[in-house]
């Protein structure tokens, strides 16, 4: 029921997985009056209606709801109740286009957090400019992260990257203001030497440019940092592609030049889609939970719920509690 | 000496600088064997010479050489002698392309830091979305910093764009993950409360997409992810115009198509472009510093001249020091 443009998106992207994903089952998870008389108009099939579920839930957490409102008014919003169905095992897991904070408090506290993870994380998956995805993490604006959490974030950001985004040996970062290990905060200097003690490609510090630049596969950072340099990213691309198109705009000439020039800016644009991975998973709880920007089209939605799909059949929680348990002290 | 072009584009920066304002007169700091060669090949005329005097410094600071080198290995290194001559009152400000660490060390030990200033900031001022400047600062890796440091960048970067980018009243923003008064970390909370009992327009916390939509004229940050965003934000651009550039070369039809949309492109170009700022003022110090981009050419040298000049006339450093009081406990 979150996001956007839902129930509408939401419900074109989980028809259009469906019919791409023949081993996927989906709970709709929201005020059944509201969705059931949609369902053939987005194009549910007898046939794929075989493999939907309508679970109802009469609340909806609106955007500007406190996260918390799912523990009190509105136990029964969709998310609680989609989160509800992750923790009971009627469903892998949960994805979610609404309220982000809302998603991770659902998440967090109804599936529940991993052993060994004091906090789950919420990646997101960026396009860098060699054509790949770079995994940054947390995002979620988890502030005042101690030194064992950047640790987490890294060790389950790669194991997303390697299960999910099938990328192999994935290298990762702490992200600092400087190359050299001396550079950085007590916590990123901390948070490396527990890095460079277990099994995982560590490759020290990444800075800024990094995110981009495609020299790491992960990024881990706390959410503070996470949080300002995504919001920052997104407006500043959007600006540029904005005053680009407004430059085009400016002349007759330049029209034209737009015109012939449309089908290589699209594919450009195609490559810096955030819509492409999916959503960003929140790591680090018993299940899988794929939260999607709530901006996010039916493309969007459908990408979303493969990630979630593709994190559900590499069973990715119980990888990345295996390899957490490296960073707990060991007897 | 400093800086990727130099010596050339400093000395051809320095002449044109000296050409536009008539009432500039320059210092020279540098090795004099290399510099005295070039200066008429640089245009520095007769006329030119009556204001422009050159100092000699047998080292450079290299871009690999520790920040602190030039406080036992590199004492009679350029940027340390310029600094000298700003705290002998021989100039009134100081402008390096070299190794930041190292003039942010010359600019704060030697010229020596304002009183009610704790540490002295790197202010960026980046070109938003509005065709206007924003400053953020601190963007030179001053870590952990405290809230009083939070609300000392913040008052000094009002005082620099009021003075310098001739903004009226600026709106004033603490960097943060959320809209709301409670969103952020202790450190901005109390930042926050600080600046809300002084006169200054503050309008609260900034989010990152905040540093490009232009609803804030000053941003003030912990140098950690002023940093991060900065080098972040620079890489990010540049894959998008790069990118662009590229889906350009794809087939003859689209190159034609830039061909015809070049001016209008180049016009867009010049409005992200930071050298028309001209460097980042390093505030807080007792006299002016303006520590260009390294990689800066004669028009981003000519033009961080201009902001020294702007700044000297305009006692920027007196003004710092009279509104940084404002925030020290009052009897």
């Amino acid at each position: 029921m979150g996001g956007d443009f839902a129930p509408h998106a939401t419900l074109q992207g989980a028809r259009e997985a469906l019919e791409a994903w023949p081993g996927l089952h989906l709970l709709l998870v929201g005020n059944e009056g509201v969705i059931r008389p949609l369902l053939a108009q987005h194009g549910f099939t007898p046939e794929l209606m075989t493999r939907t579920e309508l679970v109802h839930a009469f609340h909806t957490v609106a955007m500007d709801d406190k996260a918390t409102c799912i523990l009190k008014e509105k136990k029964d919003s969709s998310i609680r109740v989609a989160a509800q169905l992750v923790r009971e095992g009627r469903a892998q897991g949960v994805v979610s286009m609404g309220h982000t904070g809302a998603a991770m408090v659902a998440s967090s506290l109804v599936i529940g957090k991993l052993e060994g993870v004091d906090r789950p994380a919420l990646a997101s998956v960026l396009p860098n400019m060699m054509g790949k995805p770079t995994v940054l993490l947390d995002v979620g604006a988890n502030v005042g992260s101690r030194a064992e959490h950047i640790a987490q974030f890294a060790v389950m950001g790669s194991v997303y990257a390697e299960e999910v985004l099938g990328v192999e040996r994935p290298r990762v970062g702490i992200l600092s203001v400087g190359e050299e290990d001396g550079k950085g905060t007590d916590v990123t200097k901390d948070a490396s030497a527990m890095l460079r003690n277990i099994e995982i490609r560590f490759e020290g510090n990444a800075e800024g440019r990094d995110i981009w630049n495609g020299d790491f596969d992960v990024i881990a950072c706390d959410g503070f940092v996470g949080n300002v340099v995504l919001k920052s990213s997104e407006a500043l691309a959007e600006g540029i592609i904005g005053g680009l198109r407004e430059s085009f705009m400016a002349t007759p000439l330049t029209k034209f030049a737009g015109l012939l020039a449309k089908p290589a800016l699209k594919r450009f644009k195609q490559k810096l889609d955030y819509a492409e991975y999916g959503g960003a998973p929140l790591l680090g709880v018993k299940g899988i939970s794929i939260i999607g920007h709530g901006r996010s089209d039916a493309k969007a939605v459908r990408n979303a719920i493969r990630a979630a799909l593709r994190a559900a059949e590499h069973r990715l929680h119980e990888r990345i509690q295996e390899r957490v348990a490296l960073l707990l002290p060991q007897d």
